[in-house]
């Protein structure tokens, strides 16, 4: 069937391509047909009613190369409807963020004409994605020409097909134009300034945008303690006198900083509509499998996993399975102090330049071994978590996010907590902070980056000749670009980006009050990294599509429980300060009990400042309240005039 | 106008009275027909469209009385769709808990004919009040006859009238038989069983309910508690030699005990309806002053009373009250045990029987002194809150509670803290905890039920013959009822039970490991509260207005708060007892350091426990899940109907 397309533009042209739809090339003709239909139908008959065209990509080089990529796009009038099905929030004439409805539509702003203009590529995207994602299956029983993909009344046929490798990807294409402009103003400019949020959320999504936000946001937070941390570290207070100080200053700061980016967060979220948005109903996960049952939510035929089992399987085999790593990674750390301990005999020997370069040595080792430890234990928890037959990716994604924050907590901050209380040797802990910091900062880049960037470059080139190769002069930028880009890498979340967040801001709210530079080089590294990951996003990745995010989710939750273990750790090292220690000259118990009593006051301060700071500023709170009231007055008013009306039949 | 009313009962028989309405005796004729005539109009037209009738009492005693006494009823009709405006939930033929709507009444269970004895006694008062409560002014500047009480569009007339003493109080009737029946299941039944909460909601509403829900709950939770504290008791282990296991035991319970409380509450809720029904928009409470302004929300006028001024009065004026009267109650608490050593020291000196009775006066001084302590200091709450001007009865209620329970937490535990950690003086803590609890629960009892049991009974009579020397032997149910139930006390809300019980837990979980028969006093409390409460509801109070509740509000929060202290207070108290400490006779420090890692593990386990344990069964979860699920499906597809034909009338 696609025989009948020749390779040229002017056929995919009839209208903006937005999603690319790559399947296996070996897949049955009679299939594609089948999804192809079910693409186009309209609506009432169950079909997703949008436009798909073939791209036939030219031969490469002798092999063919795969004939089954498709573009996927839509009519303006297709897209609102589909805008109203995922409940987007526009802001309305009144300057309030409503739920958009295509009966409203001239109520608001920027709505102009037939609304060809009014929502974002990216929402688009998100929007043929959704529409995609939720093509159901009728009365099929299989996918024609795979009896073996079974399919029942209900079930997501791209779920399904991409289960099984039919589908093998389907992703959101680049707009080159938008893309320019967006990395002009994001980090080509040489002026510093503030990220561009609003355009990245344009582009990127609201997921991506709270991420970069919340980077920036973090980075200004702490410059106030890298300004602090200056001082400290060049006159030299080695002898600890000032770190009381410090701590405490820590302290305050890592509540205060996370309360207040709830309310920074609200603030954005509900500027892109995210913050009152109503999730949707979520489709199982592609990967879930079970037997056949009913639903009874839906009340629908799909896979059933009994959560008992799935219980049996997290006690038994995941949670042994993480606290064998957890003993490994201890394990490792004894080897390294070990390893330190023999690099100090060597130098004390043998005093010499040698020897002394090999004190470092071991941290660095470790450094390395830790990143590596991380990386591995990151494809099994994967592996497990999958193994775990989560229904939801929501759930899946929280369980595979518990598992690596245990793990890279401990196999970070292991060594680093082992020496401020168990050697209470601060001088050590400085030095392990400093090359763990620097080195895993260098990895990271190295590993985030550059190494991606160099790889795509190079596959860039070869497609570009290869391109030029087959078609001479034509210009070809559509093919190319779908040829390009199906080769990338794809993005695979924030996860990774936030993860590294979560270990900064731990070397800083945990131990800065002992090396107080951590500040300054974090505040250096994350500004080199806003540099990275935004041109990592916008070319060494393929476009993700846009994440309809209100919050960061899961991580506020894991940055407030490192704040609360932040006062723990403060209040110990501020115990162990020698100039504490002055203070109670004979006896130790009591400074023990002073210090945890000011600790339990601390985190009971700590637990009302939380209390007592609306996570909404009050300005947005109004206006969702407005928001709320106005639909029960509409309620209200309707059933009155139907009250009215009864009444009359009834009179 | 109300001259033309005979005092007979066939006038209020033409419709089911259901809530009384009390003006004050003085109120000018016009106001009373203007709001009569509000009450009786047409929804359409702004009205309530209730029925309401003059109930004319007798000349009593030579004094007139009370002319201006009205009672409200409803045609059932018009209840049905009041249950639509305030959201009631009620069960579906498939068994899941629906908003209820006339239009799709006869989908509902237990729905028959024209809907009569759809809705409970409790409901219809509650819908009339709610009613009441919103009966708009148009545009009326103020009350006619009264030039002062200025009205606005929008104000609520009832909580102006109230706020100015013209309506001198509202209250629904009690319905004899249906109380006669509750009671006799409830308390007069000899047999022993659970409560009839189903019942008891429809009676009182859900906010009542839910409060005996937790009572029987608590007080069973305390059972097993209880039953390892006799032996404890009986085989004097004055020694201290098992109350470790105690301690570990009583940390575990509490937390478990809250985590399946919440579990429990949400299922009552569930059926009740109660838990996923939407708030309706709060009107500013009665007592609520301030500059006419504009409500952002509402965009109506209304008094504005700037937040910061509040702030100011909160944080300059109340917070330093706050903390006066606590250290006035520390101060107190030095004083008892001054007089504490007195007698001791006179007990020493004369060991008699005078002398021994004498030991134990200061500690039952001390209770009494801490009971008016705490009643003065409710007042002053009262009047502090109520001066720092809340928009909201929600608000005020927070600020109340807040204040109330942080004084009463320290005036009733202060002295056991002391002892227990200061003093270290176990004797002298079980001796107190003992005192302290069985004096308080005395006095509650008396305060709480029989007092006002005997003055309600003593006016009863008074009333009843007054009554009968008027009427001579004419049956005049309706009117009795009326005047006996307007000189009824009026109940002032769950608050004082709650803090009855939140202080009892506090016993049991801070210190009950060396006094292990406080559970079991608890226990026997509480049997005698549940029926000295069930009275108190059915014969000494007013009937309240059915409240509907989805949880406990605030004191979940409080009962948790002190769940925390507990593990606090029981591993300080595991780390003073003797054997404890015979493991480390050499160094305390190490002592100190082990219990203070145990007692961060236990809270660290505590906190992950409560954020394990879901706290909505599974099985409600999916019937709340189901209705979500069905309610987008239906939008969806009226929207793709809607879709359809937009699209033909497009083609």
């Amino acid at each position: 069937m696609h025989l009948d397309l020749s390779v040229s533009d002017s056929d995919v042209s009839s209208f903006t391509p937005l999603v690319v739809l790559e399947l296996a090339d070996d897949t049955k003709a009679e299939a594609i047909t089948w999804l192809l239909n079910r693409i186009r139908d309209k609506q009432q008959n169950g079909g997703a009613e949008l436009l798909v065209d073939q791209v036939l990509l030219p031969v490469q080089d002798g092999q063919k190369s795969n004939p089954n990529v498709f573009v996927v796009g839509s009519t303006s009038q297709r897209l609102l409807n589909g805008a109203e099905d995922v409940g987007l929030f526009k802001e309305s004439q009144d300057g309030t963020m409503r739920g958009f409805t295509y009966a409203n539509r001239e109520s608001f702003r920027d709505f102009e004409g037939d609304g060809q203009a009014f929502l974002s590529e990216a929402e688009c995207q998100y929007i043929i994605k959704h529409e995609l994602d939720t093509l159901r299956a009728k009365h099929e029983e299989h996918v024609p020409g795979y009896p073996k993909l079974k399919l029942y009344p209900g079930k997501s046929v791209v779920r399904r097909l991409q289960s099984k490798g039919v589908l093998v990807q389907y992703f959101p294409l680049h707009n080159k134009e938008d893309l320019k402009r967006l990395s002009f103003s994001w980090y080509k400019k040489i002026k510093l300034s503030f990220q561009p949020l609003d355009d990245i959320r344009r582009y990127f999504g609201e997921g991506l945008a709270l991420y970069f936000g919340f980077l920036e946001y973090f980075t200004f937070a702490l410059v106030p303690m890298a300004l602090i941390g200056i001082p400290y570290y060049l006159f030299d207070w080695e002898d600890y006198d000032k770190y009381v100080l410090f701590a405490v200053f820590n302290l305050v700061w890592s509540t205060v900083f996370l309360e207040v980016w709830k309310r920074c967060s609200a603030t954005l979220a509900y500027g892109w509509g995210t913050l009152n948005r109503k999730k949707a109903f979520e489709e199982p996960r592609p990967g879930f499998h079970g037997a056949l049952g009913i639903n009874p939510v839906t009340e629908r035929e799909e896979p059933v996993y009994s959560s008992s089992k799935r219980q049996l399987r997290i006690y038994l085999v995941s949670v042994p399975f993480v606290l064998l790593c957890l003993y490994l990674s201890f394990y490792v750390m004894m080897v390294y102090f070990d390893m330190e301990n023999w690099a100090i005999s060597i130098y004390t020997e043998n005093p010499n330049v040698a020897s002394g370069i090999l004190m470092f040595v071991p941290s660095i080792i470790y450094a390395v071994v830790i990143e590596i430890m991380n990386l591995l234990y990151r494809y099994a928890a994967e592996f497990l978590t999958n193994w775990e037959n989560h229904r939801l990716e929501s759930s899946f994604q929280n369980h595979l996010v518990l598992k690596v924050l245990v793990f890279n907590f401990v196999n970070c901050f292991a060594s680093l907590f082992y020496i401020a209380f168990v050697m209470q040797d601060m001088v050590l802990l400085r030095q392990s902070l400093a090359t763990l910091l620097i080195t895993s900062q260098i990895l990271n880049q190295v590993m985030e980056a550059f190494l991606p960037y160099w790889l795509q470059r190079r596959r860039n080139k070869k497609v570009h000749k290869r391109m030029r190769r087959l078609m001479g002069d034509k210009e070809l930028p559509l093919l190319e670009q779908v040829q390009l880009e199906a080769e990338m890498n794809t993005y695979l979340g924030t996860f990774d980006d936030y993860l590294e967040q979560f270990l900064l801001f731990g070397y800083v709210s945990l131990f800065s009050c002992v090396y107080p530079l951590a500040a300054v080089l974090v505040v250096l590294n994350n500004i080199s990294e806003v540099y990275s990951d935004a041109f990592k996003m916008c070319h060494v990745f393929k476009r993700p599509f846009s994440e309809p995010a209100a919050n960061i989710g899961v991580w506020q939750l894991a940055f407030e429980t490192m704040s609360v273990i932040a006062v723990v750790t403060n209040c110990a090292l501020i115990g162990l300060s020698p100039q504490v220690k002055a203070y109670f000259p004979e006896s130790e118990t009591q400074l023990i009990l002073i210090v945890v009593a000011t600790e339990h006051v601390l985190l009971a301060f700590k637990f009302i400042l939380a209390f007592v700071i609306p996570d909404v500023p009050k300005h947005i709170q109004v206006k969702l309240d407005k928001l709320e009231f106005d639909s029960l007055e509409a309620l209200k008013k309707r059933k009155i005039l139907e009250g009215a009306e009864t009444g009359k039949y009834m009179e």
